[in-house]
């Protein structure tokens, strides 16, 4: 499509002929090719998207009902062990998710609650009870379920969720209970109309004391779906998307479950009360059970990622077809994609999906290897804070990343792109949620710059200022200020070029570190005596975000580093080199009022980069549909009315 | 509400005592309090938000219902001649308009399209003979009517619409005919259902040859809804928002209509086929018309600001009352508007909606003196000309505020933003279309700079390249150049200061001047022989754009100063002085990458005001219940669950 849409009013292109499609979209296909595939050749060839004028009740039936046909299929294996049915490949099973993204998020949210979410609790906080009791009815779908963790007064700081689980020890059995209208459960998906048993996160109260949250298997509704004794179900009602989903609300009075309901891998309750845990210190706990579920962040990341593609896809064929107003010099009307203000729209938050779309093949591959390995050394630990830290940095990243395009898309293409037909609607309203589930972004890059500082020694997961700050001890500054202080100087020595890729990453690089050791120092302040702790925190608060930030940024660009290392092909690999300095450039010029006011670039450098931006577009216009077409979408999937109009 | 839920852990503020929220909202009331009032008294008592599972039918059929009791009001009346029973009061009618868009969105577009767009295209295009067959009807809502000029192949592009309307002079009848597929009238709101007649935009032809755009009425539909012989009505369907708004696509198979069909009060056929117009040039003809319909624009942006100080409100209150995570020396919880970060998210949008709300009041005075003085000098031409360039850049500027504002409160709620039942959702979807309908923002922006370049000395309406240059001449370049200089002159030697109104706005209008300046003498280039000006110019269109994005933010400051200069009330205007402070700074730090190229800012300047924005943040925080009260919209308009929750 992009060749014969070709404007006749664009000057020849720069660069090479046109791109092999296929050995562009192989290699964007990665390790997973094959889960890719077999989820293209499932649903590929038919058109998911809701009727847009069906009720609420008609789009979560539809959306369950394809929830169920996923089931049959056998793909929800995928994520699970291998002794109770499943495959061992978590890599693939957040691959299959991040396709069904293309497809319809209401589905991929709904599977992603009940095999990622329900199902991946149960698989990683319970144990063989509770693997042999459950799983394979979860993998079947056949028992519905929800992750009940957040309550309508705590999200973001689910440490301090109210509701109580508390052993009865004459009775052998657990009370689970709501004690105050805050403790609800809110937002959950799967309970408002579908979900039998939920996980619910409660305080874990023994005769001893309390042991901080924990999770319980309780059933919420009968075999006839009427809600169970003690448990009030509510209906979150119409969202701003999402509606195939059916979130609700839980409130439990008094409910009561046997004391192997506690999924109990992390903590247990013996017979008698008594309480015991492989992991002594309640906080850590904590962070250990959340790590656990890391895989959620890192689907939400891979979905939003899809989504946006898509996206793009309508918009940038929308704008290879579409013309308006006339020109000296060119025939007919010029085809939008021409204009530089219709190129800057659509085509860096293209190169940045590219780049995203790498580095969330380097996240999953991780995901993979650390799931899979199975050590418990220190440096395992480690790997797992740094994968968590990867996680919610890229979850917040193309989460903003998809709000951000998905709306300029829409832009792009006018009044039509406001026509559900069109597709945008649903992608926009679909995805806006992103950017606050499965942990609020601007809470997940504050758990990445405290996991940078402290070096991933230690769980930091909630925001306790005085925590953080004894954490910034002299040793963490003194390493970060050497590193940066070495690396620093090779900037300093290094020639500025615009197109090196090289100059391009020490950019980046030197951003990072440089935020990350002056963030330490101004930390550091916090733990004088008489100073105000929280008031030195929050004014450094902007400071910490730029910070993970611009760690985020210079992770995404290794790990597009990482997909051209991988690249056969001269021709895409050429290609791609455009795609990168595009995508990095874009970056520099959208924080260069920092890189000037840090004597990282002069202000001439600083225009050179503007102007760079501006040439690449030019450069990669011609091969904007191709890029596209790389991304590998069913056509059903993309079947939006103004790309079939003539 | 606001000093109720201020934060037990947030430290005395530093500014005066609460402000007088009266005297506040009297301030933003206007010079239309009455209408304002009036509004709010027959609308005000009621939540109007349509129920979120309606069928898109049932939301049409409540929004029409709505329309009509507001018809009954009279107030539709406001915008039209007193001679056929309206009220002579412009701005009155624009200010009413903007207050629906409180109320609700689709109700707005609705008012909008029938007595804005259609009965203004009557009033203003036509002559006695239609004033005095159909304004009444008009304002009565008796006679349902649609503004069909979009079609499916020129939105932006409006001139080369292909719909004809050809005279046959034997029949002394106009055939009006959509001659392809492209011609189709799309988006036209009121036509889906409702609609009975439509003013139809087509290019007029005579035997004599095609005369440029003119507008007809055209009946649509008979006394029973029945399309009328030829004219084929399709159906939008459903959009991201405004789903109570029902636009539809109009086709037509050479329709016959009347010779007096024709609107003409700028272009005439008489009945032996000989055409007349008071105005010469097509092209300047064309754009007279347009610019009698510049009300339109001036209403989205009212209407835009509105609805992003409804997201506001509810942003903030919520903010005052959520809290989360502990914090070392604070009891309970924090407050989340007492983080900075919440407080950056929030505290500039809302200084910009005030910026915003007292520029909008300005706008709407100019229009109203400039359709309401009726000199036809040449000054009172250019001033017109100027009115449209204000309105097209507050539109953009305004709506693009409005897209982002609101998204922003949206993440700002977390997962309850999400819910319908908070109204962010709503406000979201409904608005989204404002930044590319009655005109696409980035071609506003362009026809902007367009008209700062030519100084408003012609009709510079649409994109040719090779028109701009001409007007582009040396006397132009020279006269912006000289201002330029001496007023870079005058800042270069004032000492920046931060806190400063003065040099916010020497920062400002300086930025605005050497843009254009620089603009100027780019362009210029493109008339150099051997030139190719499309290339030149649209090498041009990013640096074009960030001319006219300048000169609205300047003028936007010069708005809120007009604002200040009413403002009798101590307190009032010394917490404004702050508000302006942030919205001024906040543009400046968008911005530094480009201050400091330009060696407006110093890296430590620049540095300064980042600073800045952070200190006027906190010293806001305290006031910003009172400032989004001092809105004055009606309590069961702002009915959002999360605020009626404990």
């Amino acid at each position: 499509m992009s060749s014969t849409a070709t404007a006749p009013t664009e000057p020849p292109a720069e660069s090479s002929g046109p791109v092999d499609t296929g050995a562009l979209r192989a290699l964007l296909d990665g390790r997973w090719a094959s889960v890719r595939d077999d989820v293209r050749a499932q649903l590929g060839g038919r058109r998911l998207h809701p009727d847009p004028d069906w009720s609420t009740e008609e789009h979560r039936a539809y959306t369950t009902g394809l929830a169920r046909e996923l089931a049959d299929t056998g793909r929800a294996t995928l994520g699970f062990t291998g002794e109770h049915g499943g495959e061992d490949d978590i890599g693939g099973s957040v691959t299959s998710i991040e396709m069904l993204a293309y497809a319809d998020l209401s589905l991929m949210v709904k599977a992603g609650v009940q095999w990622g979410l329900f199902g991946g609790a149960v698989q990683a906080l319970g144990t063989d009870v509770h693997h042999h009791r459950y799983l394979r009815d979860i993998m079947s779908f056949a028992l519905p379920g929800c992750f009940a963790m957040t309550e309508t007064g705590h999200g973001s700081n689910v440490g301090a969720v109210e509701t109580t689980a508390s052993y009865d020890v004459a009775a052998g059995e657990f009370v689970v209970h709501s004690p105050t209208p805050s403790a609800r459960k809110d937002y959950i998906g799967n309970a408002a109309r579908d979900g039998r048993m939920a996980v619910v996160f409660a305080q874990l109260i023994t005769p001893a004391g309390r042991h901080g949250v924990h999770a319980l298997l309780v059933p919420i509704r009968d075999v006839d779906g009427r809600p169970c004794p003690g448990v009030t179900i509510s209906d979150c009602g119409r969202k701003a998307g999402l509606n195939g989903v059916d979130n609700g609300r839980l409130v439990f009075d008094s409910v009561r479950v046997p004391r192997d309901a506690l999924l109990n891998r992390y903590g247990d309750v013996a017979e008698d009360g008594s309480y015991s845990s492989p992991i002594e210190n309640q906080n850590r706990r904590f962070f250990t059970m959340l790590g656990t579920l890391v895989r959620g962040r890192v689907s939400v990341a891979g979905s939003a990622a899809s989504a946006t593609q898509s996206a793009l896809a309508v918009a940038v064929r929308y704008g290879l077809r579409r013309r308006q107003f006339e020109a000296p010099g060119r025939d007919g009307e010029v085809v939008v994609l021409d204009y530089l203000v219709h190129q800057r729209k659509l085509l860096p938050a293209l190169a940045t999906s590219y780049a995203l779309h790498f580095a969330q093949e380097e996240l999953v591959v991780r995901l993979h290897e650390t799931q899979t390995g199975g050590s418990s050394s220190d440096g395992a630990e480690t790997a797992q804070r740094e994968l968590e830290g990867l996680a919610a940095g890229m979850k917040a990243v193309t989460t903003w990343h998809a709000t951000h395009t998905i709306q300029v898309c829409r832009e792009a293409c006018g009044g039509a792109g406001y026509l559900t037909e069109n597709l945008l609607p649903q992608l926009k309203a679909d995805t806006d949620v992103f950017t606050t589930f499965e942990g609020d972004n601007t809470v997940l890059l504050q758990l990445v710059a405290k996991g940078l500082l402290t070096e991933y020694r230690d769980y930091v997961g909630d925001l306790n200022a005085l925590e953080m700050v004894r954490f910034v001890t002299e040793q963490v500054v003194a390493t970060i200020a050497e590193r940066t202080s070495a690396r620093g100087i090779a900037q300093r020595f290094r020639d500025p070029a615009p197109d090196d890729p090289a100059w391009h990453r020490s950019l980046l690089a030197d951003r990072e570190e440089h935020l990350l050791a002056t963030l330490a120092r101004r930390l550091r302040r916090a733990g004088a005596d008489g100073a105000d702790a929280f008031a030195v925190f929050n004014a450094a608060q902007d400071h910490l975000l730029h910070a993970a930030r611009a760690h985020v940024d210079r992770w995404v660009l290794d790990g597009f580093d990482a997909g051209l290392a991988r690249c056969a092909d001269d021709g895409v690999r050429a290609l791609l080199e455009q795609v990168r300095a595009l995508y990095a450039l874009s970056l520099v010029e959208a924080d260069r009022g920092w890189f000037q006011e840090h004597d990282r670039l002069t202000a001439s450098q600083s225009k050179a980069v503007i102007a760079t931006v501006n040439t690449l577009c030019g450069q990669l216009r011609p091969h904007a549909g191709a890029l596209v077409d790389g991304f590998g979408i069913p056509e059903p999937w993309l079947d939006a009315a103004i790309l079939r109009e003539t």
